[in-house]
């Protein structure tokens, strides 16, 4: 349980902080506004990347701050899930720096799967340009009809017919479905329901320009469209792709999404608690520089009993979510399945917890896009949701728990 | 304290309802569309009104379901604060039902204003055309330069001059703003601040064409323009207004403003358990429809000790509230302070809560427009900052509380 | 819903409140050392009643304030449900104050059961002491080797044979068993478990000195044995008693539990309420009183908050609980099931919290019986588990719930 | 941040855990039965330790399973304060665990301060046999009369007098003041109001039989004196012991008491988190063993999410105790304030609320002392008020990330 940074850790945490410090906090706010500009939320058809995000991900290429995700020495920065921990929280204090250093979910989860399961020739097609930033992609699991939450209920599907899979099937909440790079989307879908519960369902790579596939709308989530990423609702009809979309082979889907979520849960919840510190230092500031009743917020009331339980409450979960990374290192994420969900429900709720106190000291100006927080409360709120509701993830906790106590 | 219903309250409740059920909830979620694709979010200056809500305004008026919340039998419907409770929160089971009623926010409290300090050319000038519908009118106090919770903050000056009053300063989160009928707003300022404290403010009516107003922009709040009607953001630079214009006499605006915010907290907070309540049935209605792990939602995990907790939650905010209405009714609201700050902290935090467990069991869906949660969490999350944050309500709390031991 | 106190509630309410201040208060802090002394937590055999509590019990008698729980107008004080609950909340303001008024738990509950069912023999052998005042209680439901929470898992047997039933089984936390004056109890017990549900148990008299009743021990609450009443485990081996000792017929147990638990829950909650009142008075006293970092507490951190919530949480449980009392006179019990489970949820918990918090500005003297804050700790904790425990409360809500959406 | 248990730990727990289940956990029940009869709680002046005990300690001396506390290589076990902390929580297990092993608070602080700061006749009169457990010491700090939260108030002196210091003043909640063994106290007083903040106090070695010292009662905590502990209350009126009884100099007290509460912290909190793991394990058994509704209660309602939760909260808090533990261990006591603060508020707030939990689940017998959980719920309510109440930890961190948030 040794959780002292590597070197390598400490030395890519300095230069993203300055990186950010230089090049990301000066022009965010401007960022925000041009975004907003460009994409206006009705016409997603027509987004646009901001030329700044391209500019920035060259200097961030330039200065080695890129694909820092990935184990890979090479390809990566050759950092474990526990070196890379720290790093996923210093980009969480910026909703737009995840991206500029190519360490965005879900292009990097999608280029783990790539990377542990991809062909030669998958890795060539589509790893590599995820790898240089040239294109985005997409990952389509959640479904509007049912219950995703158990995965068991998933309706599309994923049939063999000669050299193709075909492919039917809705999905929404895909994420980067309206960014106008993303050229695929991995889709997970049913390929024999009744194969045992672990081996039904398949991960395929479906280029997006494949007929077949309509993507029908981009969903606000708090009325926040996240362009030029978009969460979208896309149809996919007979859409027919060769065999070798497929990833591994026809029933490992559960397999792969289950190493795929482990890091990835890792990565959500540290950016998580990174953007808790950047909410917690907006409750300072707003706290410190707004009087009221002749003093500083912060001295009013229970506030500073608030800061109390707002560092503890990070600390703590800062500190369960390097364990659960520490244990996928150590035993793998099968392993450490408690750990990840134990992470996977602290974190978001406590960035949930912290906006909602900032809000409440910034008043009219912390529901506004004049802050951060309405956008730091969205991505508390859908993460609470993602990649497994809170409820499953207290369900896992507990059924390891009870064996536990049943082995005891 | 009785709080049983009076046959008015019965019978108008009952004729609410159906009128909600009959011309309301079948047309909701188009109007909504509708309303995205008329009004988009970048151009406010180009908002215009569905015309369904025209023609549901001409039914409801025609059905006597019409400015109920006015006390005035003649003017209103002649029912008291409790009386007209209930309705208010029937008409929270929908966003847009308060205005076709003529009974939303701010527009009640601006006619209550003027019905109870207007002189008879305001009335006849400003308040005819609101009892109408005719006109909307915005009511300018928050200020974003200063901690507007702390009303001896506030900078916008009103100024005599010759038979004259002249505004200066900037107001923010002014709700209706943006509406195309949107015809003058009451503005607060500082008239005197070396007058005894409750002294030293006026309010004063100002059409929105008089020279000097500048609508800068609208405010989102979580993503949501909230158009045609919009929070903005004005500036008052020499705005010079007739003395006719004031309301009651220069300084006599904190006296109005506490008579304004008494009922106006009542409607406020039976809207929000009414908004509760039918975040509640969204609940059932998800928990009982969606199969998750071979049971309905509501089956599983503590789903239904949240619908437990949640019945209590309201149905004790909500007996509050009537017990904080019959005060104002008997001893007005100067004396039912406490009171009034104990229903504005705890309803719109049981909404709060309701809207948070209620998006949680749909999923993605809650969070997006398909649903009308997010809006319900906006309503919700804004309750809890306007008409004075949580905090400034617990602290009259506890100074009464104070009181009273010190007396005891 | 009118919980306008009547005039006799008004009458009795001023002449209990000054009862308590002239007889009850000045001698508590006493009376508490004087009963630890007496009472020996060790020996309860030997308990007795300390002088002080039979010479107010005459002086409560004599003033007319005896058995105001009673809705009879001649054995009692012709209070309805409702109009009792504003005088139960008073006698709550101190731990001994309902016997002294010969309205304690037990008894209250028998005498209820005594007087709707009871034979006139039965009446006259034990309802008439207990009205006096003469004899005290017991009621055997709940054992020890089954979860009793629900009803079902009950284990003891009431079987009827020729004139006689005969009782077998153990019963624990039966309240009062260690009381001198106890004579008898009310054992509730299986008569025939492939009856109907609800017409399995039966109820039963029976003297304490009955062959084959053994009383065991006497269990402490957090370390308090409440002498000298006492929470007892007693054993029943082939206790014999004559048929005419049957409440009602065999088989009506669940039915008069029923209504035994209705008004009884309310007393409870009411209780409970005026002992949050008093929890919350030594808050704001010990706030003003102890100084550290040169201020009153009370001026510190959240500790104004904290009073405004408490005085949320206490007057929104209060009014619930008037509703569910109110609904009891109107409807009955058995139509106020779900009302009954909110406030039996609701008002324990209160408690529970504003003890914590009192305790917690209290330091050492909250956690010692220099403070009667201990004690009311136990008795909100107890409450939380007697009469069903929060789980079973909320699954009743729950239910109530479901079926109004399913018909809605 | 190297959390990984050393060998010695891992070997010392190994041990730890199978001397409790070989030795302490058989005789538990029988120790608090026979405790209880040896010690009734009205005469503490009669209080003797149960043989078992001494027999206990006599084995675990043997099994080199002593004063493992100490970070001394000889006199304890050489292991810092981390390596300590797991074993602190394996103590935490058993209330009675901590005394066999002559790792007890107050002892352990008492020895501490004596190991640092003795003079070497200091150490040969007190340090050794303490350390041989032969005699138990206590620590006289809080102040009946006065908010001890914040240490400017204490009103106890010392002050010089000649070859002598002279003690006034009256102290309360000093544990193990009841204890036959208990041989001296170390007082800590008021030297000089008008030196410098943190050197005003002293601390002083007093021998219990020294004349004018007079221990007045032991104060219950929820009912339960801790026999043969106690927690007393002792009056010093011109207590006179000669100067060399002084610890370090006059006016070092704040400073030896800073060191002492470092490591003392941390031992509380992971004992109280081993309670926790204890109380999750009693919910885990009467979760899976107690029957209702036709399920085990386990499988009731939310209490799987309640077991989640509860693990998560354990978890969290320990690897923030490690935390606090490693930096003690890095730069020192003061200069791991905020981390110690930190857990001081966390892992007591956990153990009360699964305590809570567990009670719940146990119905009756969680209240009773057929279960340890009203002990345990003793501890946790005792341990959020001793060594600095919440509040006063709160505040600390507060202060330290706002110095933070001004330098940043």
């Amino acid at each position: 349980m040794d959780f002292t940074p590597s070197d390598n850790t400490l030395k890519f945490r300095k230069r993203l902080i300055a990186f950010m410090r230089e090049h990301i906090e000066p022009i965010e706010t401007n960022y925000h506004k041009e975004n907003r500009r460009l994409n206006p939320d009705g016409n997603w058809r027509d987004w646009q990347v901001a030329p700044i995000i391209e500019e920035l991900k060259v200097k961030a290429k330039e200065a080695g701050l890129w694909n820092l995700f990935l184990p890979d020495a090479k390809l990566g920065a050759g950092l474990s899930t526990l070196d890379y921990a720290p790093l996923a929280e210093v980009m969480g204090h910026s909703i737009i720096a995840p991206e500029i250093f190519n360490c965005n979910a879900p292009d990097t989860g999608n280029m783990e799967v790539l990377y542990h399961f991809g062909t030669s020739q998958q890795k060539q097609t589509w790893l590599t340009p995820l790898l240089n930033g040239e294109i985005r992609s997409v990952f389509c699991m959640t479904e509007p009809d049912v219950a995703s939450s158990d995965a068991t209920n998933m309706q599309a599907s994923i049939v063999a017919d000669g050299d193709d899979v075909v492919i039917q099937g809705r999905k929404w909440w895909s994420t980067g479905l309206g960014h106008p790079n993303a050229k695929f989307a991995i889709v997970m879908g049913l390929t024999d329901a009744d194969a045992p519960k672990h081996q039904r369902h398949s991960m395929v790579l479906v280029p997006l320009d494949t007929p077949g596939v309509t993507i029908e709308r981009m969903l606000p989530a708090f009325g926040e469209y996240d362009a030029p990423y978009g969460h979208g609702e896309v149809l996919f009809e007979n859409v027919r792709v060769p065999k070798t979309n497929v990833i591994g082979a026809l029933g490992d889907g559960f397999k792969i999404a289950q190493g795929r979520l482990g890091p990835g849960r890792i990565h959500h919840c540290m950016r998580a608690l990174g953007a808790a510190e950047k909410a917690l230092q907006l409750y300072m500031r707003r706290g410190q520089d707004r009087i009221a009743f002749g003093k500083p917020l912060l001295q009013l009331n229970g506030n500073l009993e608030r800061v109390a339980d707002m560092r503890i409450a990070i600390d703590q979960a800062r500190l369960l979510t390097f364990y659960a990374a520490w244990k996928i290192d150590q035993v793998g994420a099968m392993k450490a399945l408690a750990e990840i969900s134990a992470i996977k429900v602290a974190a978001p709720n406590v960035l949930q917890k912290v906006v909602d106190e900032a809000i409440q000291l910034y008043g009219g100006a912390g529901m506004s896009q004049d802050t951060p927080l309405p956008a730091l409360y969205a991505m508390a709120r859908a993460l609470r949701i993602a990649d497994g509701p809170d409820a499953v993830h207290r369900a896992t906790i507990a059924k390891v728990e009870l064996a536990k106590y049943r082995e005891a």
